[in-house]
């Protein structure tokens, strides 16, 4: 740290992250949670109060959310709506199949809600360049319950807790340019910090009274582990967190108070 | 760190992160970056490759971009929208003013494109709680250009650099509850990052091929700051970025690439 020498070190809030590398190549019916376990441990270990951040990639493969096209037939729907959008119209089908309802279809974009209540490209349908590009991923059924699950069998090496769990997905948005990482999945811990009703010091009525605080903290989990890695974990240290386990549906408005949804 | 004693440590990637505290009160006129230099210097200093998360409203008070609203007289459009939007008309004269363009106005809701070129509520002007609510913050007229100044005179305690600098604002988004920190004002670095023709190490094609960075480190700034605390500035250590300074209209998709501006 450049810290002059002379000068007294003031310790205020901080948090530490970092990448958790060694996973290898996970597959349907694996246990996610044990394959981790080791680097874990071996990349400082986890203590009260850490988040852990898993990319959600290697969950859909744990759980066997892989498709092969070659099966897929298209329906009349999934047809027109490739046609429109310029897309493979097996991919549109699992698309479709993946979604509750289509947002925006326009060539080169497809943007649905999908079954679990986001709001994203492509179902979040990833499409895999090997192999002729036959495979997709699809995500998480239900990725709350996924990350429970991997809380629960995380929990002893952080002596009990408490310990978050967030599943990341890296989605675009309106208005900015740059995807970035948000949390499709949140375990033991809230999603959404709620400061309604609070001023800042100086009296200013908070400008945004609630915070998407665990998609922030999926953003520090894509800074760690970047994109062409392969790195599917790292861990966050130093967040504080109030309130009880929310799961990631709380990050997800209602398409009734969404007015970009009308 | 909860590390075992018989296990080595495996030093993967890793970034840290600080608030600083101790700016105090800033006011119009003041040197911002000198108020800032005690405090960053007590807080463990600035290393190359560090980035200064400064949030928008110190920039703004520095900058005099403070309005009292007894001085404001709303045209007849400003009057118009007020009663659709139920604020006040001279607020919503201020927002006008400082927007070229309005996105949504409905009951509760007033989004607009602002002079910089930002999508978000109310053009970024915060109402104040105190003196009867008369005074509002508007954005810094020129983030980037207040981001450049800031890293200038921050440099040398870099020991010369590389060192980023982003200025924050917190912006609510469509689809999804809780707002979060975004880069308003970016010098240093550049704000996204481009991973355009690449595949992961497992030849998936990049499902998001640039990844807005900036706004990610700008996360981790309204992690450490908290809301309601008056942090204004905080340190994140440990990130490397590729490529040039582009400012923060790195993240401004243009009105004709937005689906959701149409």
């Amino acid at each position: 740290m450049a810290v002059e020498s002379d000068r007294p070190l003031v310790v205020g809030r901080r948090m530490l992250g970092w990448a958790v590398e060694g996973i290898g190549e996970v597959g349907p019916g694996d246990d996610l949670a044990e394959l981790c376990r080791e680097p874990l441990l071996t990349h400082g270990g986890l203590a009260p109060w850490d988040v852990v951040v898993v990319t959600h990639k290697v969950v859909s493969k744990a759980e066997g959310r892989v498709r092969k096209l070659s099966g897929v037939v298209p329906s009349s729907t999934a047809l027109a709506v490739a046609n429109r959008v310029g897309q493979d119209p097996r991919m549109v089908e699992v698309i479709l199949q993946e979604s509750r309802a289509v947002i925006r279809a326009e060539p080169g974009v497809l943007v649905t809600e999908t079954v679990q209540g986001l709001v994203c490209a492509n179902s979040g349908v990833d499409r895999s360049n090997v192999g002729g590009g036959e495979e997709v991923t699809c995500l998480p059924l239900d990725p709350d319950a996924s990350a429970r699950r991997l809380r629960e069998s995380w929990l002893e090496i952080a002596s009990g807790g408490p310990l978050g769990v967030v599943i990341t997905d890296t989605f675009g948005r309106p208005f900015r340019e740059g995807a970035v990482n948000v949390a499709i999945g949140v375990a033991g811990m809230p999603a959404v910090s709620d400061h309604r009703g609070l001023s800042d010091e100086l009296g200013y009525l908070l400008h945004a009274s609630t915070i998407g605080t665990a998609d922030e903290i999926a953003g520090i989990g894509e800074l760690l582990m970047g994109k062409i890695d392969g790195i599917p974990l790292a861990v966050v240290r130093g967040f504080r967190w109030e309130g009880a386990d929310s799961g990631a549906g709380a990050l997800q408005r209602l398409p009734e108070r969404d007015i970009f949804r009308r």
